[in-house]
């Protein structure tokens, strides 16, 4: 199932010289595998209920266009939460960051995704940050145009200049989310009252819930943590996406509240930049001066993880421990 | 007032190379001390209450023994809740970090150093994490020894370790936050009804205030600033002080919670692990990774800022917006 | 405009004695009127903020069909949250006491009418009681007949069944609260996601919204009241509109939550069973046995009082302070 | 067991009288006594945990001097939280009710009676209510006499008017509860900072703790209670022990507040001011206007009732139970 896939012209030996990694990579997909029965597919979204909890594929996309990969890492998933980083870079692209600070903070809560009690307590205040489902319904109704489907656009634009390909949205999963989102709905509504969304609720809710839909893999995943990476620059097309600033600020958004409420764990037992996503995506960003010798990424890398089987913070069981391992064993830390 | 210093043998290249940077650095403390306007001394401990509120100054030192300084950089202040680092340090080094772990978790709350209300909320749990005050509690409490003063005697130590001369503790300071620890006592209270407190309360107590009245002044703080920037080891001294784990560990936590609940606006807009005190101190500490050709330590450092005046959430106004512009200027930054 | 209206056939004799306190109340009316300036009417629905705030009025009436009337007691005004009452007591006749408190409970919260925070905090319980918006919106969604027509039809039906006239719905209200009914909104999508609302959030609020927008005066709030003190019986028609049980339990929550979050103030101070609306009506009962012979009332009466400028809890300030003085002067306590 | 015994002196007749309702009560007893198996004796304070779980007795005395009894009846008890009541009314007794209100206020909270959380959330303000252990703290602190022996003695005189016998003080639950007060400390040093506590956070405890180790049994407490039906008049001796506007406001507090946070199901279901303690001892009074001609006390009394085991709120199981039925069979209710 392993395989070394090159996205630039093709070249021998840097295969070879990755063989022992992959060994390795290999052996600890399928040792990690196991523990995913210690989770759950997500249920409050039926479309996710489905998915085969046993699935733990990974993907490791260096700045020289090797991308590693091993397990079931050619399964499609929907990005869920983590298109809350990329929904924030596009808000940031469209309007600048100082907009858009002014309208959701960056300050972890220690609360669930889906928590609406610091709106009431703090008061009319913003959001915490956006990568809590408030924040990101903030930003969603920021982004550039009037109608959802400008909006969207943008953001498939965005993505689409990352990872080479326009994605595509899974409208069976959209339409199941769309039809259960009532605590999203609440958020909204609440944010609508207090000021802090800047189109109707429905608009902002249908962003938001296609954003989520949108269809990955983790090699996809994997490139775009690359460019977070590498500070918004693409290093294959030699192109800088977005801003130095935007990705700073964005990583560290994601190393204070990426991981729901487990980020702090994650920062202190990880210490890589990262984002998950309900289906059981995570999605990491290994800066080239945090990459190590040891590591077949010594300039750093993106590592996109796929497992669907979810903990009780809405975190991949099995992806969190492969990812652990490998930051340890290969040195990866920014910290 | 800018003087550099040597900690090692004396060379006359080195200061010569860093005269370029020094002149930025006065220039910088000049501009920024007049913002300290905007802010106050803490005024609930009557003995912070009486510093000058206009004063700034700044230590930074390299891992080659070099120590840069400007502004009023030799003026004495108490660690305050920098020791909380430091306390964290030590119960790790006295009982394992699992163990200290057991007994407070490591995630970012949003809510003020002194809240109470998520140990109700989140009863029986551990304390959120040991940069707040009932968290720090609790980490006094688990020091090495029974006493007070062997538990303090342990935090003296691990200092003199880094900073090569045993610090003393303000006498008045202590008396003063004694007095008026009503607040700590409540949490400490409620820590002992859950059972996190391994000691009396009284105890925890006196070994928190007294931990929090320890002398220090910038250049101090900067050089337990540099250990933690090189992962426990002291660079000039080179000496293994605490394990890499545990620096690594500790500044994740000052990145996800270090800067009471403006953390997350310090890891966005200037990117260093950092960790304030009410009396207007700041440690931060640069990796050798995330130093910078641009900034007069390529191969990291650590800082020591301090400037008595404090915003609404404890954090040193003048100080931040030092450390801010100089992360900006010599591009220094973790993410 | 004082006037004494009978609603039974006439007699002239039971106006003459009522004249003495007449003359009393036209001048606590006239005394009170000027407090309405501290409070102010409410703005967050369009169409209550052109009230005149300096409006006072109230009727009193009594088991023998005996009105006493002062000030502007013939103005029109929307129920609001007056009509959770109704709505509690609608339920209760179609479904049975048990079933209702299966599904809101009777605490009070001392939070705010529109407060989210506990249904996040204890959820998934039921919200804490029918006279909080969540608890209404709940009760809303019980009411028989599955389309909103239905529900708000057996509304209609019980009210006109007390006050002998069927309502009209104030269109401009409804739809001026329909508009901006943001946070009621949050309030039902919270509910519909935690199981506790039983039909759409769209009907609900329409129930909801248009049993607010219910149009009465003083006299048909007293003679609610009146109902009420007598235990679900009508003296006057002779006939029990609902049981003895659920009047009482009714009175209970009036006590308990019928005031908003000062609800224990009135308790404390006025001692009566009452519930106020934001539009500045507040309902009250008397039973008989709280009536005194310093009243005009011995034998107990329901009273309805209008003033529209309210507080900071909601609650009509001129009328809050008439019913305290009326209270305390014709000795008018449950306790 | 049963006995009627007279206060004041000897009337046979009256015994007669009551012997039908005797034996209904005892059978009651009999019946409810089995349902205290669903409850636990308090763990929390030791001394409390070794009671008699199965216990439960009953004393109703009436304004003529009869006092009916059943079960357990002698059983002597500590006041624990009953103690607040008296405490309140000491209070305003020694500095009038504007001054204690203007420390504590008087609003529901639906917490737990030992929850810090609104303390922090609505700072700087009073405790919301006399019956949760936060406001008793205060009012606790206000009692007249500057040491903790003045203030217990203010105390124990106004329960020695009330029950014609000076009380004493249970010296073991006493240390038991003070040795094992962490939250009582953490809420008094929490008052203590917010200005809140008008004495040392010591001296409020030991007041506090020693209010609720007196001990009495349910015919003292049923006294207490006749007195509150009375309005602060003692029936038998003829003698204004307390002002009328304070027993008002204290039966108010008792309905809003005083069967910790099921004061709510309390006022809706039973329908009298009472008072529980987590010793197992309720205390409810019944005004002469609620008496009704189907019980034995158509002019109204005082209940006293006691059994050990309580539910997760704090109340008595199978007393709540007894006191329930009673109301119902005997329609005692103020709405």
């Amino acid at each position: 199932m392993a395989v070394v896939k090159e996205i630039v012209p093709f070249d021998q030996d840097k295969i070879y010289e990755k063989h022992r990694d992959l060994v390795h990579l290999d052996k600890w997909v399928e040792h990690y595998r196991s523990y995913a029965m210690e989770g759950r597919c997500a249920a409050y979204i039926p479309a996710l209920a489905m998915a085969n909890p046993s699935q733990l594929g990974i993907a490791m996309a260096g700045p020289d266009g090797v991308v590693l990969k091993s397990g079931e890492c050619e399964a499609s998933f929907t990005l869920q939460s983590i298109s809350k980083v990329i929904g924030f870079i596009a808000a940031c692209l469209d309007f600048g960051t100082p907009y858009v600070l002014d309208r959701v903070d960056v300050e972890p809560t220690g609360d669930a995704f889906n928590s609406i009690i610091r709106l009431e307590v703090h008061k009319p205040g913003r959001p915490f940050n956006p990568m809590i489902n408030a924040g990101a319904l903030t930003v969603a109704s920021l982004l550039g145009g009037r109608a959802p489907l400008t909006k969207i656009e943008s953001f498939l634009t965005l993505i689409e200049k990352m990872v080479g390909k326009r994605p595509s949205i899974n409208e069976e999963v959209f339409q199941s989310e769309w039809r259960t989102a009532h605590r999203n709905r609440a958020l909204a509504y609440y944010l609508k009252e207090t000021g802090f969304l800047e189109c109707t609720v429905e608009e902002a809710l249908e962003v938001y819930l296609k954003q989520c839909s949108i269809e990955v893999n983790t090699q996809d995943v994997a490139m775009i943590g690359l460019i977070l990476a590498y500070d918004g620059f693409h290093p294959i097309r030699k192109e800088q996406i977005f801003p130095k600033e935007v990705a700073k600020l964005t990583k560290a958004l994601m190393v204070t509240c990426g991981m729901y409420n487990a980020s702090g764990k994650f920062a202190a037992f990880i210490g890589l930049p990262a984002k998950s996503g309900v289906s059981g995506g995570i999605m990491a960003a290994v800066p080239a001066h945090a990459g190590s010798k040891k590591s077949p990424f010594p300039d750093g890398c993106g590592i996109g993880i796929y497992s669907p089987a979810i903990d009780e913070y809405g975190n991949s069981v099995a992806g969190s421990m492969l990812l652990k391992h490998i930051a340890r064993e290969w040195d990866l830390n920014i910290f």
